[in-house]
């Protein structure tokens, strides 16, 4: 035998495989290759590929048919990380970004929000409330806090057909400058579910992002629900001198 | 009424609550404000605080006693975005990463991996499996493919008490410069779920990330299964000049 020979359970090579081929999904053009191929790439059994297989379509990427081979279901859209793009803007030449909006009103913010964005006692923030359609499909849903002075003309604009980023930079005559994120993965409760268009359950990339105007002013806190299986945040990073280990 | 009052149905009140208790809840001690507290707070009905929290309980964040009020069950963990940290050395401070080496060894790698490590043919990669516990609870599964120079030296080290990181730069007597990485979110198929200790379907943070040493060398190619209810990814960006929107 190959000393190289991998001896793994079943599930673990599976998982191996999967993994591997749900981020090469994007460089096929429709069809993968077959079983056999994959088992002789990943030099694992064709039992192993089939479960990686069916891993796979269980998230919702591929689809199995007994004439036409494994075919991808639709390829997920990439949204940069490091980068301060509106969705319209990340998703230029996928199709059209469509904004439903929910609500988009003056409120009295909860405390929490009143102090990321900075805002004065008893000072009013501007809520928006987003569904986005990626033509027929629902990416994401968009709770939005803005800065009253910016919000309120923001809301006066058209959100329909347009990514809030791009309205806070033109009703200001500034630019967003940086942002703090945190992202987490959660499932669908029945009613996200429901807005979404997924089974309950489904996982979910959770996103809130603080974005600051220039003079490092906030101005839009947001908490954004993804479809899992329809996005992956990407990004580059580079370690700076500071960072440097002693 | 007033005027900024945000009229919702009451599971849009709910989802609205949660998501910015969410992210709060690392700023209360122990216990969670009342229920009143909270309605009054986001200006709510007790019914949609009630609905909130109980979104959050099924997240696993927060658990309810009759008698001892609304407590936060575990912080999440908050894992560097934009830096090249490895888990231990990101949660100094919060207990003891181990890690349960389940495979360390030279394997023949699929073509997609010794693309992404830029190998020669037929040139073999290391290939380690990894199960992180801190303390006794695992955080994550990492599959990682090393280039095979510095791969044979990194699993000849103590791989069960050190970051991968560390090992390849103390190794390499060379510094990880850069890295690109894409996270999604899926849910725990079973075995992963009985791995990782969670629930079948439970949320999971997926992680691609390909590292490179100085000169762009890569060097280190990971696929890292983070649980959703112990980690969030945190980051911050800055709009660079040459992001500028004409």
């Amino acid at each position: 035998m190959d000393a190289t020979q991998l001896r793994q359970p079943r599930a673990d090579q599976a998982r191996r495989v999967a993994d591997v081929l749900r981020r090469q999904l994007h460089s096929y053009a429709q069809v993968l290759p077959t079983e056999q191929q994959l088992a002789a790439e990943f030099a694992v059994s064709r039992n192993s590929v089939r479960e990686a297989l069916a891993l796979l379509r269980d998230e919702g990427l591929i689809e199995r048919g007994r004439k036409v081979g494994t075919r991808i279901t639709q390829p997920k859209f990439e949204h940069g990380l490091d980068v301060l793009l509106g969705l319209r803007e990340t998703l230029k030449g996928h199709g059209d970004v469509r904004n439903e909006v929910r609500v988009a009103q003056l409120i009295t913010p909860p405390p929490a929000v009143a102090r990321r964005l900075q805002l004065r006692a008893s000072e009013r923030a501007v809520y928006v409330e987003r569904l986005r359609y990626l033509g027929d499909l629902p990416l994401s849903l968009d709770l939005t806090y803005l800065a009253p002075d910016i919000g309120l003309e923001v809301i006066a604009r058209d959100l329909e057909h347009n990514d809030v980023f791009a309205l806070i930079e033109s009703v200001s005559g500034d630019h967003l400058e940086s942002a703090d994120l945190a992202l987490e993965a959660i499932t669908a409760d029945a009613h996200s579910a429901a807005t979404l268009q997924v089974p309950e359950g489904a996982p979910l990339l959770f996103l809130e992002r603080l974005t600051r105007l220039s003079g490092e002013r906030p101005v839009d806190l947001e908490y954004i629900r993804m479809r899992g299986d329809r996005i992956t945040m990407r990004g580059s990073l580079v370690r700076t001198p500071s960072e440097e280990q002693s």
